[in-house]
């Protein structure tokens, strides 16, 4: 059975709806645990197999969970053994948080806020010997830009900025590569803003960047006035135990991390499909985040969809999980606590799934390069194919 | 509450694990009902805003269900009014069915057994309505492409043969696009052979056809052994009131059928995911079907990978659904029984979604066109940043 090894896992969190607190745990606690274990076979999916195994926490650990009152859970997805490679298991953890403070507090204090606030999560992922981190979507700062005020560009950094520097040291001293997003104030360009992961090894080191390719033009979400579509491909990180869907895959990932901040209205149904859908298609591992709470603005906005004016996107309901190439997933962090995920992972299992499904033999890419070039010419025309009583019909 | 209108919806099917029929079933029946509906809100997501209705089927057609022992469910996706176009609500259905015959009765009584035992389903729906239906992969025979024996390959038919025949009234009949997915022997070159849907027009006249692009390579799923990748692109079918995901989105599609043929142990948590993810990223409706039932072989087979030879494919889940641009989704048919599945849609849900979302707008072909291209190469690079303390490390 998938179960939470978290000592709080029971407990209601306030603003819950139902009174509970992620998907897994209302369906745990209230369907009996034979039926629980068959809706958990299709939701969540077997790893090799058998279901997903939980893994121990150190004790120091979950002391921080408790002290600091974050969710805390770890599961372990396992490869089959090879006769000619190892196992190649990465621990990888995931943090999910609300903001430290109201957005009207000053800036800087607001940054260190949560610079504190995530110290004690991201210890404990150190302490549980975690290899690879990844934060959420501009972690630093409230998700401002649904107010289109520029105000808010303050809060970027540059790559080896203020929050960078915070999670160097915190990377040396645990031997663990982080993957920071942040928005990026680009120094070199004329103080343009990006939406940008950096890739701070286990040294300490920053080994590159990531900026993201594809700006949402949907409802609240009007990032587009903040920053571009980012210019550096889709490269994947050589790490020491070691983000667009196809692309990564080509380029031979293993672990692809998709920091999101996404409010329930919109998402909540559609976000898992789509990492899971990734993780199977392409063979590989994701991480997917989101922030957690509701955020409110000083000033009043609007979506320019209608709706009228808000201080606030709605609730960002966190439920933060891991999707792996066998299409098993792990139960999803809490909708409205900050969290920390932790998995193993046998990156051969990668391989191994290409080798079985054969995606890669059967996704016939030529077909579809030759579809994309003809599609992106002024004069492409569709391949529709009409009924041609329908046009006799209507003569 | 997204209900099942079946009269037949409580009985449980001979064969089914902890006396359930669905998923759905499984979930409504066993939670309390505020419960029940923010698990559907968050597993089957709403549509416009409302979780999606049920529509009233004729008597006629639920005295078919009864009399004839099939699930048959049916709901409705709306979309919001517009002062340009009319909406433009089709209603649509799918039919999942188990062989009638055992795998070593003559193979013409194999076909027509299950043409009789279609009749009344596919009448069900002529009388409900349904304006497009799409049948399973290759219905008209047992999926034996797992035993990788060629006898039978007599079960193909030409595009106008016996049972497109059979279909053709049906579809005159009732005025209903059949979608007609066979194994088809083509004339024309050599008499070779191919998995292809035939579209049948609503006035019984044979509009065109698609050839299946993707030949699976897992498992006991052998078909290649039988037939070649299709020759016919991605055509999308203009029909009277009216299937591989990015490239029918980019031809205009705005329904997909998937008319497949998977088992549980392989695919089922991971089936939905699929068909709900193109559904979402392409902006069109999915009809996903799957047979029903265990179809045991006279000669044992093995799959090629170790495990001991076998008569039967395993267990086919049915659950077939349908799945809109909004993320929502139907509930699924039974995991036993027969069934057939209708749904109204509002066609101009599709371009709303573009409008709503743009991922045209934000989904850069231009960016993939040039990747594809460049990896089909044969000296294509994979874009891999290595950080240089691990090289570093290790020499």
């Amino acid at each position: 059975m998938n179960k939470s090894i978290s000592d709080n896992g029971e407990t209601v969190a306030k603003g819950s709806i139902c009174g509970y607190d992620s998907l897994d745990q209302l369906l745990s606690a209230n369907l009996k645990p034979e039926l629980y274990q068959e809706v958990s076979r299709i939701l969540l999916g077997s790893n090799c197999g058998r279901p997903l195994e939980h893994i121990v926490i150190p004790a120091s650990a979950k002391d921080l969970s408790s002290k600091h009152d974050f969710d805390l859970q770890a599961f372990s997805f396992s490869a089959d053994k090879e006769q000619m490679r190892k196992p190649r298991v990465v621990r990888v953890g995931l943090i999910q948080n609300s903001i430290a403070l109201p957005t009207t507090a000053p800036f800087l204090d607001q940054t260190r806020g949560i610079h504190n606030k995530l110290k004690p999560i991201i210890e404990a992922a150190g302490v549980a010997g975690v290899n690879i981190l990844c934060l959420q979507e501009a972690w630093t700062m409230p998700f401002a830009f649904c107010t289109r005020e520029k105000k808010w560009c303050e809060f970027a950094e540059p790559v080896d900025g203020e929050s960078t520097k915070f999670l160097q040291e915190l990377a040396k001293k645990y031997n663990m590569v982080i993957v920071n997003p942040i928005l990026e104030r680009d120094m070199d360009h004329g103080e343009v803003l990006w939406n940008t992961a950096v890739i701070i090894g286990n040294n300490g080191n920053i080994i590159g960047k990531h900026r993201k390719n594809h700006i949402p033009r949907v409802g609240d979400f009007n990032e587009s006035t903040y920053y571009m579509e980012g210019d550096t491909g889709h490269p994947v990180f050589e790490t020491t135990p070691s983000s667009n869907w196809l692309a990564f895959g080509l380029n031979g990932a293993e672990i692809v991390f998709n920091p999101s901040a996404t409010v329930g209205e919109l998402s909540e149904p559609m976000w898992p499909i789509e990492a899971r859908n990734a993780a199977i298609a392409n063979s590989y591992f994701v991480g997917s985040i989101n922030r957690v709470g509701t955020e409110v603005f000083p000033n009043a906005f609007t979506s320019g969809d209608g709706k009228p004016q808000h201080n606030d996107f709605g609730h960002f309901y966190g439920s933060s999980h891991f999707s792996a190439p066998d299409a098993s997933c792990t139960p999803s962090l809490s909708r409205y606590r900050d969290g920390l995920l932790i998995s193993d992972m046998d990156l051969n299992l990668c391989r191994q799934y290409k080798d079985k499904w054969g995606f890669r033999m059967t996704a016939r890419y030529e077909v579809y390069a030759d579809l994309l070039a003809k599609y992106l010419k002024p004069d492409f025309k569709p391949q529709v194919v009409s009924d041609p009583m329908l046009h006799k019909n209507s003569s």
